[in-house]
């Protein structure tokens, strides 16, 4: 079969062996994946990957033990845990130690015509979505993960520092609890598309003017979306004591973190990655999230290589590949 | 009156002017005070302190507009907010940024024969409780913010790491909570003091070597009291993924630290400083936390360099100075 594989190099072969799926796993044909930051950051060296890239997609299942999903159209959770060790016993399978993550580690990921998945991580998508925005419920799921990390209430004054896709799919979630927000990016062509869901912006050298000019009311929240090290700093000087950073940004380089002044402001610093499948299918499925806006291109699964160029472009908004 | 000030250097002198109290404030003769761990830090720069040092303490009240605690035996929470900004207003005031705090910032101490402080900040002590347990208040109160900061819940694992005096206290107070409680310290003689009141102990090589043998089960909470950067790498390697780390320590050094690691575990890093003094004196009342174990020496206030001496030695326990 077709496959985008990364071994030191990213390479388009047409020889991939097809999988075939061991008990209790589906045969997914793919019909769409999308190109995440976390794939450019594995052809750069992050986690030490080799084999099939990628783990946003959207799929028909070909062969499966669960006749209910046969022939369906399917997206799919990316963490395949054991099921046995005491984390996975905690109901926590996403951190399983012994897990699998596909496109990322030990499993062969979605950039190739079929891929194989346990029948527990699959989930049907209803027929009003599209394959584009079926292909974003695993991204959508990670900011979906900042209201399972904390409960934001709506007298919460938050700030989301970020515009890049991360930061806008994140943007539209935290809006929905009602709470007193502002997102804070540097371009006005993405502080457009929240601008015009009624969610205030402000680009980041306003903001920067803003808070040197006035008295500082500090945020109760303040969730990092920036991937940059200057992203955290921010985030620390613009949450209150007692406040919480929701951290969504991993970073090359380790920003110098004093662990003292967060005792002294008693400051949380919430970890927060993958989210959860159901509620991120049903937002897109109920239209209360619009992803279409953030496509920036669909190309044929032959041009993957182009895809990835183009992607890993600064500023680059979603790249799909259709297969 | 008599005081210990610093001006770069540690003096007791005898003819520091004896402060008047504003309105809303009492006039306190101490008869007890505590050296605490911050005290001796202030004499190495921390905080850029210069003034009458201490804030742990016993006194009587001599002046006050209020009646009911007039020749009271009084202890005293040491942050006095402004009562008007937004973190105020909030409920915040121990993070007040207009605060003073009694001997560390913008206030005399207690190392002195009078203090005032806001009537506010003011608790009688119970008659049942000795001068030096009472002393104790204030440090015992930063191990209750413990359960301030978060929900601990009987089936929780939870490590506590570090035997000093801070780790002693907080040790007794979160078993308390009735969870799986470990405590790892480097001292056979204060492993001995929680050993005897049934919570659970290793010392620091023994805890290693179990934990490099044996497959492990990570910890819900890791508490880390040991005042050292090597504290916090290991309640990062002990606390399992959507774990939780209660940060007591703070540390002259920055320790690295991984951010992106926390994203993936999805770590919470609870900051915890200065806490509630109604439960500490009720729990010293109750006779539910034993301090006097704790009390290494008490020494005349005319000894204070020597019991300040004496304070910093490695492994110290608690010195007091009696007025």
């Amino acid at each position: 079969m077709n496959a985008l594989v990364f071994n030191r190099k990213l390479k388009f072969v047409d020889d991939y062996p097809s999988p075939s799926p061991p008990p209790g796993e589906s045969l997914i044909k793919v019909l769409m994946a999308g190109i995440c930051n976390t794939d450019l950051e594995i052809t750069k060296g992050y986690m030490g990957f080799t084999g099939v890239l990628g783990h946003e997609f959207v799929g028909v299942v070909e062969k499966s033990g669960r006749k209910d999903l046969l022939g369906r159209r399917v997206v799919g959770e990316i963490n395949c845990p054991c099921r046995e060790c005491y984390i996975c016993r905690k109901g926590l399978g996403k951190h399983c130690p012994n897990r699998t993550v596909l496109g990322i580690q030990g499993r062969d990921g979605v950039f190739a015509d079929y891929i194989t998945l346990p029948d527990d991580n699959l989930l049907v998508v209803p027929d009003n979505l599209s394959d584009e925005e079926a292909t974003f419920t695993e991204p959508l799921a990670a900011a979906f993960e900042i209201l399972e990390s904390i409960h934001i209430k709506p007298t919460d004054r938050v700030l989301l520092l970020g515009d890049g896709k991360l930061g806008i799919l994140c943007a539209q979630v935290v809006s929905g609890t009602g709470c007193d927000f502002l997102v804070v990016g540097k371009h006005r062509e993405k502080m457009k598309i929240l601008k015009d869901r009624k969610i205030n912006t402000s680009l980041l050298d306003d903001f920067k003017e803003n808070i040197s000019k006035n008295d500082l009311i500090k945020y109760d929240v303040v969730i990092e979306c920036t991937g940059n090290p200057s992203g955290f700093r921010m985030a620390r000087d613009m949450v209150r004591p007692r406040g919480t950073i929701v951290q969504k940004s991993t970073y090359a380089q380790n920003p110098d973190v004093n662990i003292s002044m967060l005792v002294v402001d008693e400051i949380r610093l919430v970890g927060s990655r993958c989210g959860p499948f159901k509620p991120a299918l049903s937002a897109l499925a109920k239209g209360k999230i619009d992803v279409n806006l953030l496509i920036w291109d669909i190309l044929p699964f032959g041009d993957a290589l182009s895809a990835f160029e183009k992607a890993s472009r600064k500023g680059a908004g979603k790249v799909l590949l259709k297969m």
